[in-house]
């Protein structure tokens, strides 16, 4: 059996389990090399200055999918990926507040939605662990700490706001290399935004993340921050959409393009079959 | 003066002259060191699945700035961009077909139309002369010879077809280099699609491009092939848009974003100035 078809397995089962509202836990460290995505899933009125957005804020939001109007299956991400049941949890908004949360969505997808799909941190984290840079959300099995910064993003239409950060306390003699490693993943946020100072970026307590588990702060250590993908979630609030629904900080959705794929569609060749 | 002041100084110049109508020639080899952009405007009905399509297919379309619908200034990408007059040679389609070009397209503007700007090969040809990689138009002062293949792209709404691709020779003992360097510049075209065999994409014959001008065919030397940002004139001709206007074939918009940005944006600080 070749490693992708064990992959093909692995992912098939793990699906399977979101899918049937099993598994309902946060994706960080399951299928490693592939990419995870960040979701938002808006009406057709929003979808062209949300995808202008994307454009305008590629570290926070690089956008790696985007549905056809009313078409739940993200089929350039997957040969069977519904994106109304293929997410652990969801956030839904009304009018830009957090409305409630579920684990399907099949009652409100609609003809007129449009869901993105946007890269995710775990790709270059897997790539930090690979390196032997320690993540502590990763070690403890907690979900990142994420903040609300001062940086603003360009704004597009109704879609404006300051943008969120993940982050990760590096081993300070290693915050270089890990600068290197993120930026090679232009898909999954890149370099960091800032490096060190977190009051420079409107932070105010390292550990009261707004998103997410506290991490411990050990001594010779760095915070870094990176754009976050759930900087939408906080946009979305400025926007005040009337219905929109989000992944569930953490809890992503799983494609089946490598994490170091140039282009993030899964091709096929003339006949169909995946290449 | 720094660097990018006289930059501003040589671009202002040549802005000026490109406005005016006094320089209609192909941009190839100036403004070196910032991006420059292949152009398609059209009505915002086709913009939400043009933008999906340039998603789908970033070798190609690359997508590096979209104005607000309407709005001519493209102000993501320099100070003062006027999308209606800073292109040295525009075609104008209708219903799919050629239907004349222009230096100026003032009187065909209108309040429903989007312009979208997208990266090209210039970029990644300054990094192989830097590398002392000879680019034969580029010596020889013509345009690019470039190609329809049978390469298929990935389609949304009415946008689909196959791949324009545009030919460099370079020394066989250097293209391995020639794919790695080309291959760090994602917003311009990325890695080569095809090395060596023009008739494994569906290419008659190098001599005779569908676009551009001939290069010699030297031996010791073999043909590389880019995903063109041309391919979206092909793709409007199969879409049938009842206008489209786009820029005519290496004649490019000279924006003020380097080359080398992680983020295709002049980003300014909160007073206002670019940083």
């Amino acid at each position: 059996m070749t490693s992708y078809q064990s992959f093909r397995r692995e992912i098939e089962a793990l699906r399977q389990a979101i899918r049937r509202g099993e598994y309902t836990s946060h994706t960080a460290g399951l299928a490693r090399g592939y990419l995870q995505a960040n979701i938002v899933i808006a009406s057709v009125e929003f979808a062209l200055d949300f995808m202008r957005y994307c454009q305008r804020n590629p570290k926070p939001c690089p956008l790696i999918g985007v549905s056809d109007t009313g078409n739940p299956k993200m089929w350039t991400l997957g040969a069977d990926i519904d994106i109304r049941t293929d997410i652990p949890s969801y956030n839904i908004f009304r009018d830009g507040e957090l409305a409630g949360t579920a684990t399907d969505i099949a009652d409100l997808w609609a003809d007129d939605l449009v869901a993105f799909a946007l890269g995710c941190s775990f790709t270059f984290e897997h790539a930090l662990l690979e390196a032997g840079i320690d993540v502590s959300h990763i070690t403890n099995d907690t979900t990142v700490p994420m903040f609300r910064t001062n940086i603003p993003t360009v704004p597009a239409g109704p879609f404006r706001g300051d943008m969120v950060v993940s982050m990760r306390m590096i081993p300070s003699q290693r915050v270089g290399e890990a600068i290197a490693i993120s930026r090679r993943y232009p898909l999954a946020h890149g370099s960091p935004v800032h490096v060190g100072n977190p009051e420079a970026i409107g932070i105010v307590d390292v550990r009261r993340p707004d998103w997410g588990d506290p991490v411990p702060v050990p001594p010779a250590h760095t915070p870094v921050f990176w754009a976050c993908g759930v900087t939408p979630q906080a946009v979305i609030r400025n926007a005040r959409l009337p219905m929109c629904i989000t992944h569930k900080p953490g809890h992503m959705l799983i494609t089946e393009v490598p994490d170091d794929a140039e282009v993030p569609v899964v091709l096929k060749n003339k006949q169909g079959e995946l290449r």
